[in-house]
């Protein structure tokens, strides 16, 4: 780099999310020990990372339940490609975790995000214009430029995703089914109006309007889902270890590709 | 490949992780919805993940305090990594926290296990012989190959680590403190008898000890590590979201490292 | 998954990439030992990967003269994040490589895809309109999105980067300067009268335009960057086993972090 | 931190992999537009890298063959799992490639750094003891240690791995067949007398083997193999964005472990 770029004013290396000294390790202005150890669960935990505060005990219920929903899928292609990871490498299995992770991005990680940014950018841009005009706008903008609405839809889970309805339901339990919930309900149902098809409120969507509701930061609907992956994938290579598959997986492609090919 | 592969007979690819219908998304044999969601929490569905059942209330209250031990240790390598992964690749998180996963490797991640290995071999192999013994037995292994014994010592928590005291604290409460912790105790008094330093049992050897007493598979101590570290580095992809450091931390880098060198 | 998913067509599982037999690996339907080993370089042997043929001398030349660009910059935010990964784990080299790879996104690894984006859309969607209405084109279309347009522009590299002339240079001398490369240049002129700055053709914008011109799959632009990268991390890697840095740029941000905060 | 470590001395932060001023890019002391553009290949580029000068004709040629060597082996478990991985992150293909190389661990690319290890301890340990003698310790060593010998032993080239002669012909034609080439093949008759078993040198043994003839520090055994894999990766990844086959991979696993279980 040039000499122009060592004038450069130098900005200050600041974080707030711990410090330790002898005797006391704090995070986010709390003490490991005394404030969290024994008092909040991982859940609590991540909200506390993501938020620099505690939750009520509203929020730490919802937040808890949407990372719990993510945490499972069965046998995924990041399960998978995780698995075949640590047959390579089961020396590193934090290595495995991240293969598996790196798969966490637009095609099955992207649907809160985008619900989040959908509902967000509509209240933002229109605040005043009614919950079922902003649906309106949203689905005509949406079928006009020929996108999927996000967080609507499922192959599988139809008419409606039971982990939505319970996702709610939870929320409404602690007050935190809120305008968010509410407008992305409204969507849905002006969608299966305009396609006469069956677009359930899927899980990715209900997690991204809860994101909303429950005033995290937009970086943090991707956050939770790779929280909840993490844990997940810790648990199939749990299973990798006692009981194997990816060998079988991995020999049985390479055979039928291996075949000659006419 | 070969003729002789082709011959090969074919295992079954089975996983009891979970499975979905219409109507139903089973988790390790219960019922996502009706069973989990609203009744655990995320600490609770990693025990569920590893351990194919749900936790006992002690159990979940140890395990929660273990995991959260792991969140966070303000800026850390793996941290910085994925702060300066983040900088390139904003569309990516899920890569940022693969990244900072990455450096989860022997030196910081490799105590836990490190410390499950040395207690399980010294119960499955001498399971007659008195602690005091085996204590002495492990140390003196460890001191003639002239290796750190897992679980001992820190930089700067001295003469005990708070966090370690706390967990076997909560242990105690829960009846979940029992032989192993004894052991590692034991091994700590005789290593600081032997070498007249301060050998604090570290956090992560209390929480090898608590894996073992939790009778957690040994896969699991690293996993654990990892899951705890992928909320403290979403934690930090946050932050680096509204308060980025990582620029200057490069620029700095870049511009030393740059001047002239005589 | 369901019944209905199980009356699913299956789909071949087939690659072209390469298979074994007892005395021969083939590779892309070439034998590795009589046809490839000592008659090609790396370089070839990509393009070999990516194209399923062997280059042209000349295609070989150019496209070497790629990678070779991409190889090293210097202390970027993906090498220090790489050597940070190995000071956690150094016995998974390849994790660490891993780690400074995620990091090649948009804001670093962008720029060439966005050239080839930008320089076959504009081929493909209006192949009659003459070269200077299409630069005029693709700038108003950019500077009304209040876009900055790929492969333009440097913040060092200024009026020129030299990498690019030459990179242009060596394709000449090989026939392999045509109209892409003619198109961003005619781009160039257009953006720099427009705006009155300096906008020098960049090297991932001279490389986006050589993909073009060496007819590489979309995909590719991506792929010669994360090549390049690989072999610069490794670089990187190899230094830091034997003249460490991370550590200091580890310690002097987190001393710097931990100091009292006004 | 605390008071006791800001009193630390600080090191410095140098690299002497690049710079950049102006009009000038510097890669290990040499200009990249005047020296290397157009005058080295890539694996020229990645001796440069790792070595910090650029190899000579013979350096460069046996290198190459070695890089090329490390390409491809059609559907391995870590191209499967890139492959994996594109599919739930298109947008993200560096994810894909370091999810890929994630997998290079001790199963599939220990066996260089192994190679290498055995070697260069044998000569270092006792250079004096003859060839035939070390060759005969390094034997026993490993059969009374129940270890496989690094470097021997192939499931399909049988009685030869046809990639090891060519690579050690063609070290041979350009000087660089040594004493390590030579301990390696004494090993390997003293093995094969020893079990009566086949054990032919393998490729990544004789890759071990160069890397010493070639005097590539320890660190770069596991680094040639990740450049290598990193090029094979991207060849997979643009197949598979053409023709894809890991979505069917996915679902026959996915289907088949999720069928009813007696």
């Amino acid at each position: 780099m040039t000499s122009s770029q060592s004038a450069r004013v130098r900005q200050p290396i600041k974080s707030r999310m711990g410090t330790s000294t002898v005797d006391r390790i704090v995070v986010r202005d709390l003490d490991l020990v005394n404030d969290l150890l024994g008092k909040v669960d991982l859940g609590q935990m991540a909200w506390l990372e993501i938020t620099g505060q505690l939750p009520t005990p509203s929020q730490a219920a919802v937040f808890n339940a949407v990372l719990v929903t993510l945490v499972e899928h069965g046998l995924t292609p990041n399960a998978i490609a995780a698995r075949l990871t640590y047959l390579g490498a089961p020396e590193a299995l934090q290595g495995a975790v991240a293969a598996g992770l790196c798969g966490m991005g637009s095609v099955f990680a992207g649907g809160s995000e985008g619900t989040v940014n959908m509902l967000l950018d509509a209240r933002s841009k229109n605040p005043e214009r009614s919950e079922a005009e902003t649906a309106k706008a949203i689905v005509s903008d949406f079928m006009s430029n020929r996108k999927q609405i996000p967080g609507l839809g499922h192959h599988l889970h139809k008419p409606i995703d039971p982990r939505s309805k319970k996702l709610f339901e939870i929320a409404q339990q602690h007050g935190l089914r809120g305008k968010f919930v509410s407008l992305l309900e409204a969507i849905q149902a002006e969608a299966e109006a305009r396609t006469s098809r069956l677009l359930p409120i899927n899980a990715t969507g209900a997690i991204g309007a809860l994101c909303c509701e429950l005033g995290l930061p937009k970086a943090a609907a991707r956050g939770v889902a790779v929280i909840g992956r993490s844990v997940g994938l810790v648990g199939h290579l749990v299973e990798e270890a006692h009981s194997p598959i990816a060998k079988e997986i991995w020999l049985r492609a390479e055979e039928e590709s291996s075949e000659p090919q006419e």
